[in-house]
């Protein structure tokens, strides 16, 4: 099969640091789980030498500007930065624009960065499955640091937070009160907090941060890490060397306290069963029933000849029916 | 089954209009998607009689004081309604914050109104399953209009969005510049825009989004429909009465071209693939594999004996030699 040789060949090639075989191997990973598991049968799982960091916050906070500073950042200390920017993106046409490629195409030329933005849509097999194979093909490429971008609010945003090994969430002033900053579930999601554009104040949103802390014992009790506060300026650099900081000693912290190695084998787990559903869901929707049974199937429930309730548990008992007792 | 001659009694009372008897199932539905197919036994699924409004906002664009002045005016024209304010929430602790009922509590007084607040997580099955089946006990209890209000980042919000069969995209002058409008993919979900706050401006993004949609010729070519663009102030209530306005031209518009129809059909092929994929988390999750060897395979794993794909794949073999030929 030309194809799978072509596949080793790019394989081999990502191992040798070859950024259009990881750009190939993303796009096919992103389409096609079948093929992912044939690349994935050369290459490690369990990212265990690339350090995975979240960075989160909602649209207009300057995420992307500080992103752009953070791996400039860790490129000066001889890091290789991976980028994954999660974009909330077209429901219809499955495109995102893309927009923090536009604003970083200085830094993308740096041959120690790679970054992708990765479309909430048009992805084959959830958003959180593609983010954790393009983290996978990252770390076989030889990335030090995986640095995943995301807005954060919706569930599968969290599935993919879960995926990192530190998380950062970014806020901005004037962006809404303090009900939303309740709202956004910092606390529980922070490793650390970075309130940025900080030339338009935020000493306020510290303060409520810092009280918010100090009521959430039970929080710090579970992972002995109190999360710090930490004010930047996207566009000066302002308190970029601090967060850098504060990201490394958090490393630290994971590390030692074996919080990481419990990250990964969560992470493992959730992977398994991510791969078994995908396989389950596929058999019921194409071998146990196909598309035009299920168009039928539509029309009569439109029609209400049955519900969309007995409609499905019809499909349910076919399946059951075909497992071996 | 005493739990099942309770549940019969909520019902009866649901369609009595008991508010008490709402707000209860509503619960045992979040909870137990065991029980909701039980509950909706005796309730009509189509989602014909009530019309759902999805509106659509980032944090801090002043979406939950327009969502009351809407449902006021609404009220004011006699219809009941029904709010669901789906809340970007804690991950870990699964509670959300629901600082729309705080801000909205003059109005949940209202006996025309019923208002919910789900989040993100917390919610067993899945957040569009949840909100799809609060559609269905609210449609049974008799409102007329059913508001769903989320932030529409996410996958999961995405699919929110599809239910709703007019869509409002609320945005607010200074929240993010022309690529972040791209990025929302504003084009593609509103059938409304609506610029808030609009005592802070706004007319350069109208201008824009004008801009945009004389490009996307094919856009309403699609639909027939050209989304209008509406300035409003949430406090004020100004442009409130154009923007009801313009919901009534658009549900008059989806209805008589036949997009209602075709969203309906959508919404019923969804729902039985969710409560199939529901079936099937199940039965792997406690028929194939169980806790306990799941948690060696991850051990295993984790201490390289052999990787994830090939674990995977051992489970989804026994699955497939379960099935009868």
């Amino acid at each position: 099969m030309a194809q799978l040789d072509k596949i080793e060949e790019l394989v081999t090639r990502l191992k040798n640091k070859d950024k259009i075989a990881l750009a190939r191997l993303i796009s096919i990973v992103e389409n096609s789980p079948e093929i992912a598991k044939i690349i994935f049968k050369n290459i490690d799982h369990l990212l265990k030498s690339a350090y995975i960091i979240g960075i989160t916050g909602s649209p207009g906070v300057g995420k992307s500007t500080l992103v752009g500073k953070i791996a400039k950042k860790l490129m000066d200390q001889g890091k290789s930065v991976g980028i994954i920017s999660v974009d909330p993106s077209s429901p219809y046409s499955g495109g995102a624009f893309l927009g923090d490629r536009i604003r970083m195409t200085n830094l993308t030329m740096n041959p120690k960065l790679y970054m992708r933005s990765l479309a909430s849509r048009g992805v084959t097999g959830g958003l959180s499955r593609a983010t954790f194979d393009i983290c996978l093909l990252m770390e076989a490429f030889g990335k030090d640091i995986i640095l995943i971008e995301t807005v954060g609010a919706g569930q599968s945003e969290v599935d993919i937070i879960k995926l990192a090994y530190t998380n950062i969430v970014i806020v901005a002033p004037g962006m809404g009160d303090s009900i939303q900053i309740q709202k956004a579930g910092i606390l529980e999601i922070a490793d650390i907090f970075v309130v940025n554009k900080c030339d338009l104040g935020g000493d306020d949103i510290i303060a409520q941060f810092n009280m918010m802390l100090d009521d959430a014992i039970t929080y710090s009790g579970l992972t002995g890490w109190r999360p710090s506060a930490i004010q930047t300026n996207g566009l000066t650099g302002e308190g970029i060397d601090e967060l850098i900081e504060e990201m490394w000693n958090h490393k630290e912290h994971v590390e030692l306290s074996g919080i990481l190695d419990e990250k990964r084998k969560t992470m493992i787990k959730n992977k398994i069963i991510d791969l078994i559903k995908y396989e389950v869901e596929k058999y019921i929707l194409s071998g146990l029933v196909n598309e035009n049974e299920l168009k039928e199937m539509v029309s009569n429930i439109f029609n209400e000849e049955f519900s969309i309730f007995e409609g499905a548990e019809s499909i349910i008992e076919k399946f059951f029916s075909k497992l071996k007792k």
